[in-house]
């Protein structure tokens, strides 16, 4: 961490602040410059508030060195981090294939949807119980009953259950019928649900960027659930907002190669959500596993019209048998299995 | 709500589409235009969702004609709504001014901050028992005794009490012992949290804009509380991320007309963690009296550099004295009380 | 275009705002709802200014149905553009391969970097004569000298050159020295700029997407340079600016698809810009391809560490040959040449 | 300047890039850290591109420390600058009042809305003859007889003319006719344009904030004009483009107090382009006043519903009227004249 000084700070000034920072048991290296003198931390500044200093009169600015995560962090964990989910592996080469309704509607709809997408090569099932919605008017999803409809699907094809959890006090029901627990975008910073999933959920985590998130903030939600206890996370980007209104949100497949860079846990990323349009899922797919993504989340309904959320984003089974096909050539070429 | 079809749709197509909307119980109205032909759907919309009509491969897009927000709407409610927090009116020309450290850290400091306030003017007092940080790692709050705190510097100064709650549990507690309570910008889309706090609040909430959210997604996220069964919201502006970072975030003021038009709840502007700047409050707390809001909340702390969290953003409370004196004036021109 | 009335609005008022249209020799047809009037217009509205409508005391908003701009519609236009540049095709299944130095700096680097791009396959060089820069004291280019320099690293290569103009006074040199003229991100609404390259420019245009260009403005900037008289335009993706900065932009590959949809020029994308980094490059380009754009422009340096302009998002001539052979596997599997 | 070295850097490395900046007559100061090595740079960094040295492959980051902006920077030039518009001070505690039609139309038009503005208390005259227009089929502005217009009314009412200049080929033409040159926000970084009025414009420049800016990119530019030979320059904020489509743009007044700190040039707010409704400017007008503008941009009309341009966001003479009786009232709070 630097303190930048303001302009014409005093020697005794400088001091002050530095014997400030030496108080909590760091060390500092103060370099007078022409205009501006600064002054260098060293030790373990992540639990240094750079506000905390910002607020002296005399401080111009304070600027982080090193990264605010540790158990993220790949420099402390350079290898990837292969996450077991239900048995399926994600990471490294391993590709997760989410596929699945966004809300469950029925025991035949969802049924019939996760025998396609097995079929396909999905290797576990997405579907929606419950679901955050903008609207109080909006449907709410099927709640407990719909997670027992998931299992149901479960029991008729082998796949592991993916669900949105958007409440601490459903973490006994999803560690009992669920395998991998989603944390939506909108709770992405909700931190009293994070430590109780990292403390208390026994499965692992697929934590969606939220629609502002900055990586580091990402990386940080992420953080919390492995402070708290639960180290299986994976990380899931769905677009972010901006000021381009055509397409529902921005897909932003940079973070791919960031977040590798970042942090050692996988990536897996949810066309079907970012663009919010069908036909926009094909090529952001290819081009997510061109990238290098670690997996993807497609909704797929075998009735979009009839869809009770979400609709015009799905594709159907056909399509994303289609699909498959053409991303194993992809993966392929940049070494993953698929 | 309007339908636009595609290009060259067939007459049969566009018939089919209207069926599927007249067995809502809506009426439809066609009109055929030289290059695209739409179709008007007349009636209470409110729970037709735009996307299941989109998913039809006819259908270029859908446009929303009225509100999806009914019970904060002003077009159903001219007046203003004024809010009663334990006997002191915000909304109509009455002004909520709210102030008080970050954090609750000890009786001696909120008890002393809130003499000081409340001297100068000042009729709520802040103060952060549960506080939502980026990382981990950082002060989480003092939780039930920093509330314990607030109620004794209320004893002392009669202040009512604006903390905030970011998880349901804690409904009970904040209904004894707070009187306005806050969702934070991060669980503005809680949508758990909305609901149980409007069916189990005893209290009038104060609910802050999201990051990135939009007018309408924060009013249908007030209207989540008040369909829930509470309605007296308060909203509060804090500030919104964009693409500029010299501040922390931008301070939205069109915010206050703009939401004075749609809907008639009264509006609160935070400049304190807006601009993430202390040097920015007072200019930004001028500029939103002389903007019309309703009340500003701000963050005065007795010493700053000692802060457990956000000092930089804090006024000392000499400061805060002076500010109340300009405002004054300001209040005056543009018809408030002060 | 659809006009919409503000709830209560009288019949007579309703009318007296139809007839306006009428008189602008345009159909109307009034939709009464429930809560609220509707006009559709019917005709031509692309000079219709919806402004000029919603200034109107009854009119709550106004809504466009159909798109602003004709020449570039891929509606009006089915088949993709074809552009060709000194021989090089782009478009349909043919990719633009444009590789080659931020900066000209001198005759050799120009023409070693030339040569080994067009060994692993480039098919046009790039290079920065006149440079946009943020800051007055930046290296601005060498201007004249740096075509001058192009020219003969065409003459060693047979590459078409792609170069940057900032002003119309340059057009008749660029007309001479360039084959196709780049229109950069910051100059996209440099409307006088756009007019006179449609006019008098006689070879293609690459045009950037500005910063926070909307996918609509982007097409519309196009339109200007196609109604002044030039229709070979090709458009290039280079990043937006978000709220993120850890890269330079963020790059919207949803834009290839999108494009696609609304226009039929083809799209080219520039990984370089968009992350500001070179080991953002590899994937970005790969994901890209996958996706379906049309060509890429990658920034390749033989030194990037004494480059006088934007280095670290430079390749080395060695990772471009790398990067060339495995798009080609990609290429194939999305049905392009390469 | 700082260097931020990648853990486990080798001494020899750091040294190795050391020596490359003191190559350049600087000096450097290093500081090993426990997980880190970073390299201060004393001296005038205004000329070293970070970017030159993040290329390195043991560099993690280079962080700024002073501005890079000079001629413009309050550090070097602590009072306010003012600048004289043909009689007119602007800055200080002196206000530019500037009022006017989007579009120059006719004379008759002109000097009415001159004659009234100048009696409610205007000091400028604004007025469009060349207008920068998202689609090339909207009306472009009357161009040259626009300019005449606006000299007639000038003669008419003795305001000082202030309009937009969209190309260096008009700057004569300018010099002579206008009273103060407009460089709109599409041109902000047209740096050809910037370093043209630089040179040959006599007179003052307005410099309005692109859509997508920074602070520090928006000074840059004026820097550009600063370092080619006009210091005379006055900024203007009209919105920045965000997620909220709403309004037309956010209103950013957050940039008055921060620009004061920057930067000595006086800053002007217009709030008819960043909210695009009329209903917007009352409110936004007080508000910038309150926090500390040097000036306003209005747009008045006589007859907003004929305007051939932007009649939404223009006042009516007599709404423009009661405003500055408004804002006189909170002038004198925050000690401005007007």
């Amino acid at each position: 961490m630097i303190i930048v000084f303001k302009q014409k700070t005093s020697e005794a000034d400088v001091n002050k602040v530095a014997k400030n920072v030496e108080d909590l048991g760091l060390s500092t290296h103060i370099v007078v410059g022409e205009e501006q003198t600064i002054c260098g931390i060293i030790g373990d500044t992540t639990k240094v508030d750079p506000k905390s200093l910002e607020v002296s009169p005399v401080v111009e600015k304070v600027m982080k060195v090193s990264e605010p995560y540790k158990l993220a962090n790949r420099a402390f964990h350079p290898e990837d981090s292969i996450i077991d989910v239900a048995g399926v592996k994600v990471g490294g080469n391993h590709m997760a294939l989410i596929a699945g309704p966004c809300s469950v509607e029925s025991v035949e709809q969802v049924t019939e949807i996760a025998k396609a997408v097995k079929e396909s090569g999905a290797n576990m099932l997405r579907g929606g119980a419950f679901k955050p919605r903008t609207s109080p008017y909006s449907f709410q999803g099927m709640g407990t009953a719909g997670l027992d409809i998931l299992v149901e699907a479960k029991k008729a094809t082998g796949l592991p259950i993916v669900s949105e959890s958007m409440d601490a006090k459903y973490i006994d029901e999803f560690n009992e019928k669920v395998d991998l627990v989603q944390i939506g975008a909108r709770n992405m910073q909700n931190f009293d649900l994070l430590k109780e999933v990292g403390k208390r959920c026994t499965k692992p985590i697929l934590l969606k960027r939220g629609l502002c998130a900055t990586y580091e903030e990402w990386i940080m939600s992420a953080e919390y659930i492995m402070a708290s206890g639960n180290p299986n996370v994976i990380l899931c980007e769905r677009g972010i907002r901006t000021f381009e209104t055509y397409t529902r949100n921005t897909l932003d497949l940079q973070s791919i190669p960031v977040l590798k860079k970042m942090t050692h846990l996988p990536i897996v990323i949810d066309p079907s959500h970012a663009g919010g349009k069908w036909w926009l899922v094909e090529p952001m797919a290819k081009a997510a596993v061109a990238a290098g993504c670690d997996g993807l989340m497609i909704e797929v309904h075998n009735n979009p019209e009839k869809a009770l959320c979400d609709g015009p984003q799905s594709l159907k089974p056909e399509k994303y048998d289609e699909l498959l096909k053409q991303l194993s050539g992809i993966a392929k070429v940049v070494g993953k299995e698929l």
